[in-house]
């Protein structure tokens, strides 16, 4: 059982909360999709946070989570907050895998993707 | 002559703006560009500002001016702070034509692509 977890920042602003909600939705949606399960988790201000969120996935019955920081910088949430939470989940759930991909502003591909949305938004 | 602004918060952390600027160079780097020029602009907290990024592609004989937001969420800047400093420009520069893109959150290609980044980062 595969999930996907969209880990944003939160905001104050509940309309970018739905934003995020709303891409999850967007995802889940997809033909082809190779995750059982998507949901959003929110570093503070929002709900799940991601230890929730994390713990939710395993009691659907999770073997395996991969975890998107649904950010542009790599600042102290990315290279720290983040991978601390997410390790402390895998250390108390051995039998799950757990993967954490590098942040969205941190893909080789986003110069072309950027190139590519400039034109054809 | 064709030129690309992308459009970024800008941040207190220095490495965050550095980030924006590779990301600008990294599409000077892709080939078949079309743009003769990329450039970054910072709302707040760092430079160039938008108003200046705009006023030195005018400067450099910018025919057309693509301005992407790199935001994800759609809050006050992306709604109104970014397009009121575009339109003001493009008032005070009538022969250039200046197009504002939806940011980068609002793309209708961001599920797709979160999930192949998710894949292979």
């Amino acid at each position: 059982m595969r999930s996907l977890i969209i880990i944003a920042h939160g905001s104050r602003r509940q309309a970018s909360n739905d934003e995020v909600r709303q891409l999850a939705e967007q995802v889940r949606r997809l033909p082809n999709l190779p995750y059982d399960h998507v949901d959003v988790a929110f570093l503070e201000l929002a709900e799940p946070s991601i230890p929730d969120s994390l713990a939710a996935c395993a009691a659907r019955g999770a073997t395996e989570i991969v975890a998107f920081p649904y950010f542009l910088a790599a600042g102290t949430h990315v290279a720290h907050d983040i991978p601390d939470l997410v390790e402390q989940f895998s250390q108390a759930h051995p039998a799950i895998e757990v993967r954490l991909t590098p942040h969205l502003g941190a893909s080789t591909l986003l110069p072309q993707i950027l190139v590519a949305l400039a034109a054809n938004p």
